[in-house]
């Protein structure tokens, strides 16, 4: 598959054991960064969607080119202290501590239909919150959309465990 | 203009006397960030372009859907720690102190058509940087552009000295 060909992994990053997922290389090639948007495009694209809520930072550049062809709002949901207006926050589990990500209160009306996307799905501890955070301002959660899944880390199955709709373009597993 | 209006000022944020401007407003309405789009994709469209070189992380949220319209390499400017592969880097100075700067070595190429984007530019002191960095890879600088420009602090006069050329959508002065 032309996405996952375009996606290079680099060994023992941030830590010794870790296989990161470097969308970088996917990025700067247009043809595979195209075939990303396009897939979403497909997808969404005769669903109601009033805004699409996009987790820092990489889930911004998939979110953004989607939310300018669907036609629908950008919410960006970050980490703390990002964001200049009045925010209503949520926190989630780290291996050792927690972390927090933000998002302004006016950016999500009741009702509104919000898809969530990010580049990646690992342990969905951000994810979680992501739902958390929209559902505490009453947003009607359409699907959460990855550009990858690490189903060997279990964050899909955690969001689907939620009765969250979930949609990923391409998996690794620990190879 | 429709741009200009869909900008919030935040007054005294992040400290006492600074008037913010802050672009969510204009992300979530998509009318507003609809035109952004266009009028960057109908300035670059003819125009010899290989890559985008966006500026974290505002930059990437503009740089991505123009860089999926014209087709052309998205690459990402970051602050130290982010990329996972071989990286360069520059230093750049901030009122107090100094900052820094990096892209992955292989992201630009020699004589790459480079544009480098953000959303605003205030000091140009990371603007500048990107301009040092693209250089140091050999690429060839076609323009920088922002969608905001805040004429008073200087940042778009210092990148005209240096010899770069410069394109903003729209200006803020201390009002």
């Amino acid at each position: 598959m032309s996405i996952k060909s375009h996606i290079r992994t680099i060994e023992n990053y941030p830590i010794e054991g870790v296989m990161f997922r470097d969308i970088t290389t996917l990025l700067s090639n247009p043809e595979g960064f195209g075939e990303v948007i396009e897939e979403f495009v497909s997808r969404y694209k005769d669903v109601q969607i009033d805004k699409i809520a996009a987790i820092e930072s990489r889930g911004f550049i998939v979110a953004a080119p989607l939310a300018y062809l669907l036609n629908v709002g950008l919410v960006l949901i970050r980490k703390p202290g990002k964001l200049p207006s009045k925010t209503i926050d949520q926190d989630y589990e780290l291996e050792y501590g927690t972390d927090k990500i933000e998002v302004h209160t006016d950016a999500i009306n009741k009702g509104d239909k919000v898809l969530i996307l990010d580049d990646l799905i690992a342990t969905g501890g951000s994810a979680e919150a992501a739902v958390k955070l929209v559902k505490k301002m009453h947003g009607e959660i359409i699907e959460c959309c990855f550009v990858i899944d690490l189903p060997d880390i279990g964050g899909r199955a955690r969001l689907e465990n939620m009765g969250q709709k979930v949609f990923t373009l391409c998996e690794f597993d620990g190879e």
